[in-house]
């Protein structure tokens, strides 16, 4: 039987309202949780029942369920803390303990830091410190379960650069086991970017292809219509490198280069994944600025922060030798989209004429119409010898429905079973870090686009 | 401008009628050829618009064009031969010039041996020599047209045996050039099986996996819901090896496991195709008769024949070893069916559970639903990582329409066209023949099955 308190830190921001709430409404509708608590805990005076009518409208359903909302209010606290006093953490504790006692929770705690990266530290040296968080490897005993667990979640960005993720890593690996802890890059939460590992090895016919004799360029392309949606002063601050490509378009990359792994298990995965970040080398970044950003709330009037990201990288091994990958995201651009796209080499033609001039296409559509799409040459009908290309596709949401759970209803519920597969490990994060930190921006020019345009091309 | 005289000897028999005539029409119809003037040739008293009338049933349209119809019976006309009286072809000849021009035809010819096997040498040989059809190399020159031809389309089957079909090949190989020469196979006609070499070797993703490391097993099935439908003297005497394996079945196995051709042009590809038979070895051949068959009209009451075969073979080159090839056809089973099924070889699993039981297929579909389909494991939605099958589809009709020309239509454009790529060579006819004479029926069980079943198994 599944059930935990949720202590979620940063519970007044929009992560929270957005995403944490409407996950955990889903865990309980889904009956993927049977029993819960649900503590928010921020700096701003408030209270829960707020907190939680103001996410009523994130809730993906068409109808809300009037119980749930129920249960969750009946279920939920908030716990006004100002994150660096420690006098105020030994209230926490308590807190916590009275809700477990109240709803009789055998003591798992998800700790979500739903925060700024800049306040990981304090916040865990101070659950540490007053005991909130103990180490443990799962085979910690309490009073009143058998094998209870405490597991943190850090939101990203996990740190502004290499020196302040490496900072929060080195305090966290004093405190804490690597199998408590729980990166969250949301990317690997949706359903097809968790396809992408599970379809390459254990279908035969992808890995055979899967290399520079075969492919002749891999796209990762995550671009959005919408801007910074007020969120000027943290955007401001990062930019689409760190916001984007250092997390989500890495990742990806890594899923899709990596080499085979000993096994499909987070430890396994984790390990041809950090292999693939030790080899990349940036070739070429592109970066752009839509026209009015200097404009936006809480941005710098000066600002040279990119608002789109386009990189040429090479992966410097033996399968991905002189195969470019490209990466392009950015903000107001013509359109969402999220999908990546291998291409092949074109073949040698056989054919007397009417040559075929396109390649061979796999697309990973992770959004819109999610699926996968492979682009072919066939005979046109008739006595032609002429090709034209063809999609042969499985549209993921056709099979399966529209209803695939949200990226952090799956994330949550991995947490709440200790599954480590679609979280990101230390070393990747200061790898994919050290890969970003490649780009010296200042030496870069910025170039102005056209909000819903293609960006910088 | 496309521009001939079809000259059709066995004009009264079945195929005339349900697919020459139908062919013919479509190729007016669409604008596929110009000009034309049909001889139709029997033995028996009969007229060429009784000829026509008869096949209007067959020709497959919502509404028959009355104009086409009409251009049909304008330019036909009937001549009662019997193949076996050499003084009767003179008259022929004088009809064949008398048509050309009162039509103005430019003296292109094709002749169509729309006849049982067993007339195809005393009619080549009697056109040869009353110089009907000359051998030429299409630089032939006549009074009034630059490059006419003459060109001698042999229906299936060719020969009924192994010897015979050599003494055919003997005789045309004497009086005519192989260029003129076009054995008919009808499902080569058939748009997906002309799709093959194409998809072949205009996709860069097939041939890598196209050999034994990849895949496990080859199945092709041509499978007929229908019965022997009034052929019993004809079907008796060949039964479904000669009927479907030696040409329809084995032509498929060529295209599918044919090495690269130099180019996609006919003789490139039949010389591969024919390297392909030569390897070919018959592992196991099971037979079966539908109940009822030996009182089907025209059937031996003790007939042997079998309406069922059931055949494995290995083709032992480099590229196949140890692959097995299923061949499968019959009469009356439970669905008609062709189809060829590509099974690759069960990843090793990498998951710690869960591991997926179905193999990557990819599956060509000749009829019905016609297309290529690919059957891979995706994972099921939600945090698993259990897979399931789905498939990756491209059907053929939703994208090019119904529509897409019926096999006789294709095959006589080509012999119009001069293109031989979709008829059989003289040596694979040979090798086929060779092929199927390694089966000793009198040494095998002929096992009974019910119609509507799935045949032997």
């Amino acid at each position: 039987m599944n059930e935990c308190v949720f202590i979620i830190l940063g519970a007044t921001g929009d992560l929270t309202k957005r995403k944490l709430i409407p996950a955990i409404y889903k865990l309980i509708k889904n009956k993927k949780i049977e029993k819960f608590a649900i503590i928010g805990v921020a700096s701003s005076p408030t209270d829960i029942n707020t907190i939680i009518e103001n996410s009523k409208e994130f809730i993906s359903e068409k109808k809300i369920d009037i119980n749930v909302i129920n249960s969750l209010k009946n279920n939920s606290y908030y716990y006004r803390l100002n994150f660096y006093n420690t006098s105020e953490y030994q209230d926490l504790k308590k807190l916590i303990e009275q809700v477990e006692l109240k709803h009789s929770l055998v003591c798992n705690k998800i700790f979500y830091f739903a925060t700024l990266p800049e306040h990981f530290k304090i916040l865990t040296e101070n659950l540490a410190k007053h005991k909130i968080v103990e180490k443990h490897e799962s085979t910690h005993q309490c009073s009143k379960c058998k094998h209870p667990w405490s597991r943190i979640v850090y939101e990203k960005p996990f740190g502004k650069d290499l020196k302040s993720a490496k900072e929060i890593n080195k305090c966290i690996s004093k405190l804490f086991y690597e199998k408590q802890i729980y990166r969250i890059d949301h990317y690997l939460g949706k359903e097809l970017v968790g396809d992408i590992a599970i379809a390459r090895f254990t279908n035969t016919i992808f890995e055979p292809l899967w290399n520079n004799k075969y492919i002749e360029s891999v796209n990762i392309t995550l671009s959005e219509k919408i801007g910074i949606e007020g969120r000027g002063k943290f955007y401001d601050e990062y930019g689409a490198i760190k916001d984007i490509i250092q997390n989500h378009a890495l990742q990806i990359l890594a899923l899709i280069a990596m080499e085979q792994p000993k096994t499909l298990t987070a430890q396994d995965v984790r390990d041809v994944k950090s292999k693939v970040f030790k080899k990349v080398k940036i070739e070429k970044t592109t970066l752009g600025q839509y026209e009015g950003y200097t404009q936006e709330q809480n941005v710098n009037p000066e600002s040279k922060t990119e608002t789109f990201a386009a990189i040429k990288l090479y992966i410097n091994n033996k399968r991905w030798k002189n195969v470019p990958f490209f990466i392009k995201t950015g903000k107001f651009l013509d359109k969402k989209e999220s999908l990546i796209t291998i291409t092949f080499k074109q073949i040698k033609c056989l054919l007397p004429e009417h040559c075929p001039t396109d390649s061979n296409k796999l697309i990973i559509k992770i959004e819109p119409d999610e699926g996968f799409y492979l682009e072919l040459n066939a005979k046109v009908p008739g006595r032609t010898y002429q090709t034209t290309p063809v999609i042969m596709n499985f549209c993921h949401s056709c099979l399966f429905g529209p209803n695939t759970p949200a990226a952090y209803e799956n994330l949550l519920y991995d947490v709440i079973n200790g599954d480590q597969f679609a979280f990101v490990r230390s070393d990747e994060i200061e790898l994919s870090w050290k890969i970003v930190e490649q780009i010296d921006k200042s030496k870069l020019k910025l170039y102005k686009y056209r909000k819903g345009s293609t960006g910088v091309n």
